[in-house]
């Protein structure tokens, strides 16, 4: 997707041909800065601080960073080491945990002579991949807003309404959630995006704000508060949000607030989509609420904001008053009951188990 | 209710006997400033910079603003001239004009020998009055309360989610969704408050968890959010909100986002009542999302975030990237089929036309 004009993806290889360049997303929206991977310790930094997020680019990343490793020691003592410092940096990513083990596993039986070489096609085919599942995504949903479309007033947008950031920043490219509304972008659509701010680590009025305007697609930023209202009023054609894990039922457990939207959906007729990889969903699980753990979060992402100052500087303050504790749970669960169908690399189906076991027999076991 | 560990009204007459005094709500929560209004124009300023707000203490402001004219001129001009002043600093706020009204009606006939020491007189008439309505809501909605402790175990906390400030910082002591909760706390009920921050002007997370917090009442500030994940895990047990405005039928105009929270309610069988003192109600309304009109505000209480910086400066920070737009529509209406029941200085009823009729048959008309 586009930034500052120009076609990029969320993380490539440098012009130097020997290093791996990234976007600091710490620094979006208020600046766009590169980084410059050119060691292990580089690529374990910018995961671990959240220079990179987003699973499928954590897992890109982590994969680029065994290959900067083969450059300097192909042994493999030196694999194991690249493996074990990138798991480290942030231990419950499922996501990076199997990127690893798949780079390792590919390279483990192959001379140190052609490591580096295989390495490197390893981590370009895992980023690959990822793409073409965001757009195969992408094209899914893109049939139900042009569908919207062609059932509303010509020249009207097609008003979709999302949560958090499953956008291209968080992928390689394209997106989840964001994936239909690019192709729809690509295909002459009119599209609309009321983007929820999603507190309270703001990824919506950050990321997806700052995607979707780089992208020349017309949004507007909305607080996490006013999504029934404008569902009310008939504002929002459709809902669509990401997941991190949807259970084999269709339970969807993503970023806090999702379930709230799902339900003004509901009282309002408005459909609810979710995007996902099929590697999301967790076939173990069969009831979300009860069984998906929720992470709880340092209380200062609510007691505390980040922003820019008038003077350029970024600044971090205080909004609670001293002494109010906070409480700060990352994700909900929207039960499926409430959702309308889930957008896969394979199609669209329905939330429930049946559609899913049969859209993904190889995977529902 | 206590700030700093006296007990005060949010407006009262200064030690002087000349001035009046009131909270700079501005600067909560994390300053306590005292303004002394000491003519018209001081009291003024204060409801039109909001150092007031709040539509019972915006109605006394203005009322004692009157009384301190009076100091000053006691002619029909004079009193004409404070009333337009007054008036015109929030034209919309319903509260204000009828307070101006009444102080101008009940002057008007008086000799202006006698005008001062009865405005001053009136003013505090129109402060107890509202003091003693809060009162009243207050020892309705104990009974909920109380109720639900009986209820559950013993020592185990009430648990009230409240969303924006409806506390006794909007009116002169009390407030209303909070005027059960201190009564509970006066009867030695354990009671534990979920703050909702209420994006975007952020009156929960500075103005509710101040008063609960200089009150000794147990409350932990969440994102707006997190309340459907809450009410999903039983970690709430009654929504009790406050109201702009309350239509014949029991449909709830309040801050955008209190729909979102009924329908979690809703979904999980926790009641959701609505305080409000019974001139909120607006008898000339049948249909509350579609006749109650909402306003919109300035897209940059979305975009920009105000709060105390480390080193103990206030700043204004800008959370979205700049070229995005934001829409800020400042209130929601819930449909009555969603809310338990209302809350009213005459005591608890269903949000329906029959109930609220039967409870106030001198107003329904």
């Amino acid at each position: 997707m586009l930034i500052q004009g120009r076609r990029q993806r969320t993380i490539w290889l440098g012009e130097d041909g020997r290093s791996v360049q990234a976007f600091d997303q710490t620094k979006f929206p208020h600046e766009v800065e590169i980084l410059t991977l050119r060691d292990v310790g580089d690529a374990a930094r910018a995961i671990a601080d959240m220079q990179v997020r987003g699973a499928p680019l954590i897992g890109a990343t982590a994969a680029y960073g065994v290959a900067i490793a083969m450059r300097e020691d192909t042994s493999d003592a030196g694999l194991d080491a690249a493996v074990k410092r990138l798991a480290a940096t942030r231990p419950t990513a499922v996501n990076l945990r199997w990127a690893l083990d798949r780079m390792a596993e590919r390279l483990r039986d192959v001379g140190q002579s052609r490591r580096e070489e295989i390495a490197f096609r390893e981590a370009e085919a895992i980023a690959d991949e990822d793409v073409a599942i965001c757009r195969a995504i992408g094209d899914a949903g893109l049939a139900l807003i042009r569908n919207i479309m062609l059932a509303g007033r010509e020249g009207d947008p097609v008003n979709i309404l999302t949560h958090c950031n499953a956008g291209w920043l968080a992928t390689i490219d394209w997106g989840t959630a964001t994936a239909p509304i690019y192709r729809a972008q690509e295909e002459g659509i009119p599209v609309h995006v009321w983007v929820d701010e999603t507190r309270p680590r703001n990824q919506g009025a950050s990321l997806t704000a700052f995607e979707l305007l780089q992208q020349g697609i017309d949004h507007t930023v909305i607080v996490d508060n006013a999504g029934g209202h404008l569902m009310q009023h008939g504002l929002v054609d459709i809902c669509i949000v990401g997941t991190d894990r949807t259970t084999r039922t269709g339970d969807v457990c993503n970023k806090i607030g999702t379930y709230l939207k799902a339900l003004a959906a509901h009282d309002n007729g408005v459909p609810f989509y979710v995007a996902l990889p099929s590697t999301t969903i967790d076939w173990t699980i069969s009831d979300g609420v009860r069984e998906v753990p929720i992470e709880q979060r340092s209380p200062d992402e609510v007691t505390r904001m980040t922003g820019r100052t008038g003077d350029g500087r970024i600044e971090t303050v205080a909004i609670t008053p001293d002494g109010s504790p906070a409480a700060n749970y990352a994700f909900d669960v929207t039960p499926a009951r409430l959702v309308t169908g889930l957008i896969t690399e394979r199609g669209v189906c329905g939330a429930n188990e049946e559609e899913l076991a049969a859209l993904f027999p190889d995977l529902a076991g």
